[in-house]
């Protein structure tokens, strides 16, 4: 287990890469005042960009003192990470720049139930072709950032569960992924990803709580811009809080476990069981019932509207929980189950947030969704890499790049 | 409100304080190597120390390369520091030295509905008292840390509720005390101040969730050893999650909040409804009514059983919500209710968290009581004083002591 806590302390030349992705042009001096790190240092650190071809000088400006100072700038084109985001039902892959901005899109293919060494190769085909298929060059990838359910070991790249099938609990998925790739791989819990790739998608405020979902439910917390860790280096397990004392037993042991009334698994295994299963048409993929259901019930299909609604207001209730025991001002949804639907689901948890948090009356709490919904944990899985690379002692090293 | 997140980055002179209360006799070059800081720094912060009288040379020993390293130790009787925990019910004083031991401990007048005007008197007649009756001199003293209830705005030392009457939110509690006292005050939470008292307690870990229950419930966090403070700089409101979404609309907003089926308060006024009342002689005091249920309950008396063990699970209950939440492997119980019926509550919450967290398979989850949990809060506000002053930039210029 790794150690407890959020991340601290970001490395130089990643705090100065973040800062001048936020700010455009900005000089060395600008620089260490806005990091109270000494000039000396600075430089140092430009020097390290500068050499990888991800920071140029780009003019000057004229200081106060009549000195001008040379404005840097940084080079988004300069460095390409792949981002992948799956779960049983759902993955999408993106290729995303160096400023964040998504280059490349694209679908995965479905795990179901399937084996990781089914699985593993026909990621790597689609890595590939996602790749060939876009304007950047193979030699400019740095990494894969593979964002997906915990439990996890981040460090060791596998999965601490035996989720989808038994074979991929412990199976060496960064490792597989890795050799098939030639690329470097890093694994992230999805939650967290989806929250450091809504930081780059949008307005994500420095600190925030991410409601994150899929065919189930996570969450994740953002403090001062770094993930919250915990002591196993995961997300927060809002998908196994308790929202009926009564419910039923959960296989994780809990009782009434908000995974099991509210998630598109749930509110799609309750639907196949009504007369909406043959009227929705609705098949085996629960997160494209769950769309087919929130379409319905916004056009006013009253049965629809009761089971969305039903799952609608215990996230609701969950965020409360959420909100009471972090106290973040920020709550931002994500997850490709909110493409449909989280314009819903984000009113509903405003509107019970604004009259049941307890510190309401000291601060207000907002409620978003990602900018992209279904792309932000992609997006984040492939900031993880960039930030992985910017943290390696030796990142001015030509051979620290892939393969 | 202050910045979101945990406090972070000790300044030298506090982590060196920290390092010399846990190892004893310790060399300035095994300082340096414990913080990772350069020698000229540790040095640096050693003559400040030694300066303020809280640090002296004690001997030598021998290095591996034959040069004597000169051995540094605490003096813990160099300064104290004053901790009060009050809330409506119930309220501690104690002086606590350099090392976190109690060098003196008294109760303090009880605030019951009364106007801070007529309670802040009486708290700086029970602070002169003790120190008094102690074997500490008044100018040693370098502070009052006061732990109470929240929201506060923690920088302003005033209360943002109004408990227990209105005259108290927004009254300047600290300055009134500081004013009545000649000494400075600081405020905390309750929750978090016992998380920060159980370290000095006894063998709390370096991460780990407080459950704190005096008249009501609320919740902390200890990351790495430092407060997390949310968007507000409060504890984690615990007593206001809910355990039964069809229980009752709380004060708060909230459906069936913890706190209103599960704290002394809320079981007191259900046995006061019942035979017990009479059988047990219950009076107004709720923690007393509390304390005289939970032995019945111990000596078999069924009723009581039935309504402390309600309570037991309720709480349980939210603390697997709480561990699910925070993935914390540790988690303390503290306040004064706990000083009867704390083992019951241990047993059943480390029962129900051995079942039935989500991460239980990837590592343990243990809960403990507090080392003295009716005086942990008061402990860690004295604490927080020490913080405060070893963090001031100031600390080495003797003006900056108390008046």
């Amino acid at each position: 287990l790794r150690a407890f806590g959020s991340d601290t302390r970001l490395p130089t030349v990643a705090l100065v890469v973040d800062l001048l992705r936020e700010r455009g042009a900005v000089s060395r001096v600008e620089l260490a005042e806005a990091t109270g790190l000494t000039r000396a240092t600075m430089t140092n650190a430009v020097r390290r960009l500068i050499s990888l071809g991800f920071v140029r000088e780009v003019g000057t400006a004229r200081s106060q003192r009549g000195t001008p100072r040379r404005l840097l700038e940084l080079q988004p084109d300069a460095c390409h990470m792949v981002g992948l985001q799956f779960d049983r039902f759902r993955g999408v892959g993106v290729i995303v720049d160096l400023a964040g901005r998504i280059a490349a899109r694209r679908e995965l293919p479905v795990v179901g139930e399937r084996r990781p060494d089914e699985v593993v190769p026909e990621l790597a085909a689609a890595v590939d072709e996602m790749i060939a298929a876009s304007a950047v060059a193979r030699g400019d990838i740095r990494g894969i950032g593979l964002a997906t359910y915990g439990p996890q070991d981040r460090d060791a790249g596998v999965l601490l569960t035996p989720q989808p099938t038994s074979e991929w609990q412990g199976y060496p998925l960064a490792a597989a992924l890795a050799e098939s790739t030639g690329l470097r791989v890093a694994i992230e819990n999805d939650a967290t990803a989806a929250g450091i790739g809504a930081q780059h998608l949008g307005a994500a405020p420095s600190s925030f709580a991410v409601v994150y979902m899929s065919g189930g439910i996570g969450g994740g917390l953002i403090i001062d811009g770094h993930p919250y860790r915990g002591a196993a280096s995961n997300g927060l397990e809002l998908g196994h809080i308790s929202v009926d004392p009564s419910g039923p037993v959960c296989d994780c042991g809990n009782r009434g476990c908000l995974d099991n009334v509210a998630s598109p698994v749930a509110v799609s295994s309750l639907a196949r069981r009504t007369s909406l299963a043959a009227r929705l048409g609705l098949g085996a993929d629960p997160l494209e019932g769950f769309d087919l259901l929130a379409r319905a019930a916004a056009e006013g299909d009253s049965e629809a509207a009761e089971l969305i609604e039903a799952s609608v207001q215990h996230l609701a209730a969950a965020t409360v929980t959420l909100v009471n025991l972090l106290d973040v001002s920020s709550v931002v949804l994500a997850g490709s189950a909110f493409t449909e639907s989280g314009g819903r689901y984000r009113d509903a948890a405003q509107e019970v947030l604004d009259r049941s948090v307890f510190m309401r009356h000291v601060h207000s709490v907002s409620v978003e969704l990602a900018g992209d919904v279904a792309h932000a944990a992609a997006v984040g899985a492939a900031m993880v890499v960039l930030r992985n690379l910017l943290e390696s002692p030796n990142i001015g090293d030509r051979s620290a790049r892939g393969r």
